[in-house]
């Protein structure tokens, strides 16, 4: 069988012929100057695949710390642990940032259940951030599912001495999944303060996620200026259990749901941002920011959200020390406190900004996961966004098309100035919200690789918004 | 604490407003043709990504048949299953195309250790494919590690009674992890043909991946024309066991292995593609070919390798008709057999091809995991290269931007000739490598968006191959 063979071999080594995607830029387009950026580009990445430390630093924050919410031990832990891997890595210095921030605690484990058929039937739930507790008892009650405000807001008098079911889905044929989460999220955040003042006694939401499964995704919520008296519980209901309490509902509309969540919003806390820097060799007054932020839900161990991007913005510093890149301007990265819950942090690192009348010439946030690189978002003025466009040639080899204009990150967002260059990193968005807020962001779902690439992909945005940013004219378009 | 609230409202907010990739093509620089294709491929992709059945057949094939090696009882079975879901999706025929194929047996469990201070250390470790066993006691001998073929040949009578151990790790610096295991996989492949004419015992060859774990990786490996008296044993171990053993190696060169496997080669089988077809409406007798292998390893289920390929070859078809689209020429599913070990499958298609005088205008092939998409690589000539990226511009919405000349896959690639086209479906490459092969390649490494964005990006290459192929001068460049 000499044909199979040869065959066979022919497709062996095929393989090794498939084109690769990390030789695409032909050299002969461009400059000597971007010569040189396409090389240290790829020290760049080198030195995030083959020294990086992001993915231990994070092993050791998510199982030796793990969930750390505004407020709690746990977040104090992790500002110190911040504090203590800044310092290994030998920034010029690194200082702790006070911020106020809310200190909400779960208490004891929620419980969701109805009867059908002599049978307790369980719906996983958890409770969201910022909620009241239901009575000490749980409450009892008649369901009413919606699946929008403006339909829960119709209710009027209908909604008295009900639970309230928000079901609206993500929309899956939406190709990046934050527009999804765009489109449902209001439920969430919204939801209780949309029908408390009609009397409903609870609200229930949908999680936030594509995926069917029966973990419930927390996240925050806000009663707003309604007065107290019309605050009520809130919780999220795993995608399971609220297709199962839908279903159950078109049996039976009077169907009662028993409640019971006993979280509660202690005083606010003193926490802190940790922030560190590499002094800029020519502008040490102008600074560029990477950050992520350091606090995460406590359902899980905060490992995409946003675990991966403190690491990988440590990172950026780090393949900058080990690279011996000098930057021209000072190069700060920021463990921001309190993303989830109240910006607490991001607040205190904007106001201090503006009241030691700091200069931002830029700013970076990785707050989308720790999946494979896509790409960035871009909000500058017109003439940034080109140069930052422009970039494109020296990214796409290493899977960073989409450099397009939009958001950056609720960190560093307040920063926004006509002059100042704010990127979000894009990593692939497609599993981000099987994980998002749930028990299962841990860890084992973060890829090594997938996390370096990040890194890699965010230090060469970094290395050519200190190069370039200040003389967008030296680029050629 | 107005300002703070105020601020996280926004952050709220802003993420709903970050840049989406889906509404990305301009439609003014469209033609009113590409308009029809930027709408149709649209419908491809929301009837894959809310009607798609890929995820649940790829559920049912991993978790009741599980790995299916050429010539094993679970291949037929696989075949079997084939034909039914094949005939569920209600295609014009299907029907089983024999094919010759080895039957190779791992037998019992394989045993490899050495002795460090009177304590057994065991070393992860699975045969390769093709490959002979030990003696039935096993073998005991000193080792020699080498980093290449090349170092090997070099060794000579030094191999003599020696186990070579091959330890060249994947170079983790190429972004496209696919070329990391074209710069390695030599050794596995062609490491006992090496040295088994100089005396050595037997192969152990460091697993195929970048990741660090205790899961030794399979895969085949070839005897070549050698004399049967030179066939030596060859085994994968783990890329812990590995390091483990270089290190212990560095401490004691005279360091002894243990190694025993039981595998054999058995008699060849008789086994069958499994083939359906959707007739074309204009030119039956022209077709277009999608695929994947439907054979595996045994230590896994075979999801990512290559379960997620024959699913998404089906769902193109399962597509086509939800949505009535009739291709002008016959679209054709084949789930290829025996992929893994002699390509009997692919040999049988191609030999079947020529001998009926089939006309291929082109094929489609899925065989590189079920992860995220990034676009897809072109085996053609210049003129259907120019057309195939002419796409871009309707696939790069998707995250298909990577749409280069390369290789198709193993099993359409005898398919070759000036006018046909064949392509290469490409998926993100990172994770790949981590189940390759291995016991991890399983069902819950499986995201069902991945998979079901990767059918209907391979849903929309084959639309517009059938629309364009023949015609490529209609479509504006």
């Amino acid at each position: 069988m000499k044909k199979l063979s040869v065959l066979f071999i022919f497709a062996l080594l095929f393989i090794a012929c498939t084109e690769t995607t990390n030789s695409k830029t032909a050299s002969t387009e461009l400059t000597e100057e971007e010569k040189t950026d396409k090389s240290n580009i790829k020290k760049i990445f080198d030195s995030a695949l083959l020294h990086g430390k992001s993915y231990e630093w994070l092993r050791d924050l998510t199982s030796n710390i793990g969930g750390r919410m505004s407020g709690s031990p746990e977040a104090a832990m992790a500002v110190k642990w911040g504090e203590k891997v800044m310092k290994e890595v030998g920034l010029d210095s690194v200082w702790l940032q006070p911020a106020i921030v809310p200190h909400w605690v779960r208490g004891e484990k929620e419980i969701a259940y109805y009867m059908s058929n002599g049978k307790k039937v369980d719906l996983a739930v958890a409770a969201l951030g910022s909620s009241i507790a239901t009575p000490k008892n749980g409450i009892t009650a008649e369901v009413i599912e919606v699946k929008s405000i403006k339909e829960a807001e119709a209710l009027g008098e209908k909604a008295r001495g009900k639970i309230i079911f928000f079901n609206r889905p993500f929309d899956d044929t939406l190709i990046n999944t934050f527009q999804a989460y765009g489109g449902c999220v209001g439920q969430r955040v919204f939801g209780a303060k949309a029908v408390g003042k009609f009397g409903a006694l609870a609200v229930l939401v949908r999680s936030m996620t594509n995926r069917l499964d029966n973990y419930p995704h927390t996240g925050t919520m806000r009663y707003g200026d309604i007065p107290k008296s019309e605050y009520i519980p809130t919780a999220a209901l795993s995608t399971v259990a609220a297709e199962n309490l839908s279903n159950q509902l078109k049996k039976d509309p009077a169907l009662k749901v028993y409640f019971k969540q006993r979280c509660e919003n202690l005083p606010k806390e003193k926490s802190f941002n940790v922030i560190g820097e590499i002094k800029g060799s020519e502008n040490p007054e102008k600074i560029i920011v990477v950050g992520g932020h350091l606090d995460s839900w406590d359902l899980g161990d905060g490992a995409h959200d946003d675990g991966t991007g403190i690491v990988q913005a440590l990172e950026v510093l780090h393949i900058f020390k080990i690279n011996n890149i000098k930057p021209k301007n000072t190069i700060r990265v920021v463990f921001f406190m309190d993303e989830e819950q109240g910006s607490g942090g991001a607040t205190a690192y904007a106001d201090a900004a503006k009241l030691s009348n700091e200069n931002h010439l830029g700013g970076l946030e990785s707050d989308a996961g720790g999946h494979t690189p896509r790409g960035f978002t871009i909000d500058a003025n017109a003439g940034n966004q080109k140069l930052l466009k422009s970039w494109k040639k020296l990214l796409a080899p290493y899977g960073l098309h989409d450099i397009e204009k939009g958001g950056s990150g609720a960190d560093i967002s307040p920063l926004k100035a006509e002059q100042t260059t704010l990127v979000g990193y894009r990593p692939d968005s497609q599993r981000y919200f099987d994980y998002h807020h749930a028990a299962t962001d841990t860890f084992d779902k973060v890829n090594k690789r997938e996390l370096e690439l990040g890194s890699a992909s965010m230090a060469s945005m970094i290395y050519l918004m200190d190069k370039y940013l200040e003389n967008p004219d030296s680029v050629k378009q």
